[in-house]
């Protein structure tokens, strides 16, 4: 048993920070090395905002800070599988275990699985793990409604929706979702791919391989929510008539007929947030997180939570839904019965 | 890869058969054998109320049913961890894998940690897996809430409340939680220990060691729901001022505090039936399921649908919190990735 886990930060950006923050606090975990293309020389703490100094320096140099040995990676860089997938070669060969916030990683033996099957004989050979995982893809819209079908004898429909009023997340998500830009700015970003949230055809293609369903037909479709009134977040005005933000809705056919719908919803002035899920089946259920589940903190929550799962695992690249149930972790291995 | 799961189902009451029914119905799973202390010599067929004969005759004599060598047993006989020791002792030095609906088996490593290692070592010795489940014990106040931490980055307290209109239950659960009786048969009941919903303490245990608390301190209370007007339920019609059912409290204390709440209520003619869960922490968490998870059928569901988990797991003695996401399983292991 670890008495200390030493962690490897590898992306110091929004979500690289607060991951890497809460790791940091937690009693039996400790930072040995950070990775970014920004901040190169200065203390960690300086980048992260925090008091004192850690005595550990940003580098850009992910070999280099793989000879420190460490027990995890932790890893939020970009989106794409693709791009992520030589650093995350790099990391394996090292013999070193990693957690990634990447979404195509979520769950990606539907449509990547050359990657996915590289990364995996990468990790087996090398015996560490890899895993992807965050709050959406890595829970909300997979893992959750995947471990509710615990109690249903059978279930033929899967829906689930995010919806979030965006007013509550960091401005780089408000921007993310197009809030505040105009029609034609919006179909711009939809173009070029900027808008959309990643991760719904991973958190799709999870739900289908737990539930034995082969995908036949995938459709996506992103359009804007219009406000109808002006609406201010901390940081801008949206006037009526613009975009307050985006409607992502995914469905998938089985078998000829529609048997996953997602509805990714993030706009400012959203009436409520939450996070439903319907599972049509026996017996039926409806789920409510009241409130939702705050995207921002919850990243990085489950991303440190899944260190003793990761560590504990076979080796080979694992997705949510197989893991043991992941919960809070204080970081204390010797309290993780 | 088993082509078909064969196994031995052992109780046959009103759960052990509505367990059994669902795992016969499995595509991929296959009856070889039936224990029950009545009914014996009879096709299992006939107990079930299925049509045609399954050609499996009820025994009442566990060991020779195991020389049919199963890849599993299903187990669904008493609460009591105790009574029902020997009998688990039986199926797993005859290198069979068990899943149980006893309720002290949900979680026995808190309060009857004894007999825990002792399973534990004999599963270990036979290379064979024991786990103890249900949807109460075994989801709804503990896998669930404890599933729902994986987006917490700390969790101070946890309250779960399970209340259920019980006109929708079978007879025996309406008699169990004291509906109809008069105040004085309650306490008769409730002194004999009849009228207690088993599994609240070890689904106490089980929240508690995932969040790595000590319980310093336990407590239960019993008290009937008083019917404030008439209510009749499929079976029976319960006057205004006699007991609907039962309101059974737990809470328990870490460092002093209570960290733990559960509330178990079940009686005829509650408004709403729901599972809610309360996480406090950060975030904080608000889940509900409305209009409750229905008991009888997430039961027999959640024993089939572990079946491939226990058939790939370590062995030893396992609980809901350290086995992979159980979710639906339709009877194909080929299916089951």
């Amino acid at each position: 048993l670890l008495e200390k886990i030493r962690f490897v930060q590898i992306g110091l950006g929004p979500m690289g920070s607060s991951i890497c923050r809460l790791a940091i606090e937690k009693e039996g975990i400790e930072i040995v090395g950070a990775v970014d293309l920004m901040n190169v020389g200065k203390d960690v703490s300086e980048v992260l905002g925090l008091r004192g100094k850690l005595g550990v320096r940003v580098t850009d140099d992910v070999k280099s800070v793989l000879t420190t040995k460490p027990d995890i990676v932790l890893h939020s860089t970009v989106s794409s599988l693709k791009m992520a997938e030589d650093q995350l070669e790099t990391i394996l060969k090292a013999k070193v275990s990693v957690i990634s916030t990447c979404e195509e990683l979520a769950y990606p033996w539907d449509i990547q699985d050359d990657i996915a099957y590289r990364l995996d004989s990468i990790a087996r050979e090398n015996k560490v793990v890899i895993l992807g995982t965050g709050v959406n893809p890595g829970f909300c819209m997979d893992t959750f409604p995947i471990a509710l079908t615990a109690v249903c004898q059978s279930v033929v429909h899967v829906r689930v929706a995010r919806v979030q009023d965006a007013r509550s997340r960091r401005l780089s998500f408000q921007k993310k979702i197009g809030a505040g830009c105009n029609l034609d700015e919006f179909e711009q970003m939809k173009k070029t791919g900027k808008l959309r949230h990643m991760g719904l055809r991973e958190s799709t293609g999870m739900i289908a391989a737990a539930m034995g369903w082969s995908i036949e037909d995938y459709d996506e479709t992103i359009e804007p929510v219009i406000a109808d009134k002006e609406i201010r977040s901390d940081y801008f005005t949206v006037m009526k008539g613009q975009p307050a933000g985006v409607a992502q809705i995914a469905t998938a056919k089985v078998s000829g007929r529609e048997t996953i719908r997602m509805e990714f919803k993030a706009y400012l002035g959203a009436p409520d947030s939450y996070d439903t899920i319907w599972i049509t089946g026996v017996p039926n259920l409806e789920v409510t997180v009241n409130g939702g589940i705050q995207g921002d903190l919850a990243t990085s929550a489950i991303v440190t939570n899944a260190i003793p799962r990761v560590l504990s695992a076979s080796p080979g690249l694992k997705t949510m839904k197989d893991m043991p149930i992941v919960h809070t972790f204080m970081g204390n291995l010797a309290k993780f019965t």
